[in-house]
């Protein structure tokens, strides 16, 4: 029967034990989108506003290196490095995370906290003229590495 | 023209000054789900598993006092309360935040962030069964107090 | 009956609104012991040693400071002041912290955490030469301000 | 004479230099209770308040993370595996904290900073109806990894 | 004699108590230099290497956020504001951060901070081409509000 | 031409790709200084006062371990050990820091962090005295391990 890893038999919550596990170089790439109205999209579209996507950007790498602080049952990590890109695309902005790790444990948690603080940045900064923006689509795209092996997304979500 | 209060007319970053602001009483309500497979959703049915959800609250609580830590120009805020609810539906688990504040500025991203917390908490406990979950539909439902007045968010997403 | 704030009826988790609260000027007192071997209490004598007490000390006003962060509901404070006093005593250290607030919730858990971390400081810097060391007492002493008054605890623990 | 690793001969602070030291699978457990009135050992019995010790050991989990934070001198610790049990026993409940990691220093300071914070949150969660609840017996069980070889508690507190 | 806040008559550190101290309105203004080799000066002249104010700017509004976490008998305090502004030089970046509060305590601590931490930034993106870049001239330049008075830096440094 | 490691070709930041890169032993020392009034001098002379230094010293020592929170592209790094000394100098206070690391990327960022939050927290301590304190010459005095070779500044700044 399926397992939850970070629940014991007896339902105790815990940060499961990976002394034994190998360490290996670790990989995950995880997306999400924020679609906003024209109004938002079009103040992202020249000029100094550029910013907006710099500073999501930056804010999104800082949360993947807190993770371990955010998600209660996540080992804390000493990552190998981490890319965060947005792109604009019709109707708002697209996230893409990549981050990567040599330990014993996999990096999703990582590149998904790192797409949704860069998503809410990107929310934080434009609300002021859009209150219905959505951050949508927050999914793991590729992971590499450990005993799991490889998994790659499916095309359409 | 639509302005970005986080960016000045030169381009800068900013926390925007809110020292002449007005101290009232301020609530944002916000949303989210986690869609998952079905034995993900099985493992959630009963019994100990049923510690994720708590756990999962926990981790969104947590997370609405840390937004001025996360979202970088967003005012640390002393928070009067936040509660977080996570409830089965049809197809995974959806994730409402609400978060109060006496203060100058809103806390929708306080409930935001809470939300998306709280659904990446899931995700990190339910993976070792279904990698394909999606965090979706996250945005803010109403906000009440300070000088924008009050906003309701249409009934569909 | 007895009722926990932090649990509401549903045995959901929350963070307790205290919005409609009176702010008013806030005190807490605790203490706590640290028991250890003579050759510990030896190295706290004199000469640099006595540094121990002051890093302890650090921590503990630190910790205060982080007590929003440790504890999953408490709420975020801006704390007025906080002292912590660590006194040699007959068998190791006794630890007292005092911690102010104008505000709406009770310091009590800013002074128990802040006791607590200035005992853990200690042991962490002794615990190369006793290993036994046992910390024991953590209490509330007093707690004056807000609807429920004045708190004293009784003398003998 | 003994010595404290944390303090040089010339009375100076420091976070002790481990770069020789050997990389090591290193354990350790600790344990605390917490003492508290019937009312709320009541509270403890049945219900949706069994929550509260969930929350308690979510918090002890996290907290052990912040161990390198939290205590000056303690080194920043890439943590294997961390476990926090509560159990009601007459007159309160037990807490017993199992910390594992592969590395250069012990990680005791995380096992009792683990049943700490785990004991502060119980007390959080139960301050409305007892203030005279204590923390009491916080000491490390079991040492296990390293150069100091494996230590174990006597029987008797 | 002149006195220090943070240290009482016996040698204690404390957090000073400010629960009496009038709220007023705040702010303190500071500024420091980044001195560098013409290579690295270059790097800052045009393109996308122009990111690295951002970045820097950035990182020295969320460290106004940190201060009462880096310094060490720092009040924590609700911001109402921070602006933080880099700036070519002759010979390098100067950098002003003004930070502002409504409340008891100064916010001049929180414009050192992040004029500091910007500075190191700047150290940091830049390091690969000049590692004998300099952080000079951090001080204070004005401060207004609260019981000292009016602060204004003299002219020459 | 001299490439900025943070910034790729496109201009986006990034923390920087160190799966690759040789484990080895590093170690970085810094160096800084606070200049005051012969006022603010005289109150690290003698007696309780002294204490001074040793909370500066702890805070540098603190603020090593925030360095991957603190500067946004920095890695997070398990340091080996931290040392930070304060010595008094004719107009002031010199501080330095070492750093040690066995990992892929430098510890530089790691000193420079210390020797300035050390340099802030003087600068706390004393400014009920002299406003008009200034840090200066923060900046790297040696650096080894790692590809880049050994590093050591010149005598004068």
């Amino acid at each position: 029967m399926a397992e939850l890893t970070h629940i014991d038999a007896q339902g105790n919550a815990r940060m499961v034990e990976v002394g034994e596990k190998v360490v290996t170089s670790r990989m995950a790439r995880a997306e999400g989108m924020v679609w906003m109205s024209e109004v938002a999209q079009g103040l992202l579209e020249s000029g100094p506003k550029g910013n907006v996507l710099i500073i999501a950007q930056v804010a999104g790498i800082q949360a993947a290196k807190k993770t371990g602080d955010l998600i209660p049952l996540c080992h804390p990590l000493p990552l190998d490095g981490v890319e965060v890109r947005l792109t604009r695309v019709a109707g708002g902005v697209r996230i893409e995370a990549v981050v990567r790790c040599t330990g014993k444990t996999g990096v999703e948690m990582e590149a998904l906290t790192a797409v949704s603080v860069a998503g809410l940045t990107v929310y934080d900064m434009l609300k002021a003229v859009d209150k219905t923006m959505r951050i949508e689509g927050v999914r793991l795209l590729e992971k590499s590495g450990g005993r799991s092996g490889h998994f790659q997304a499916g095309e359409t979500k």
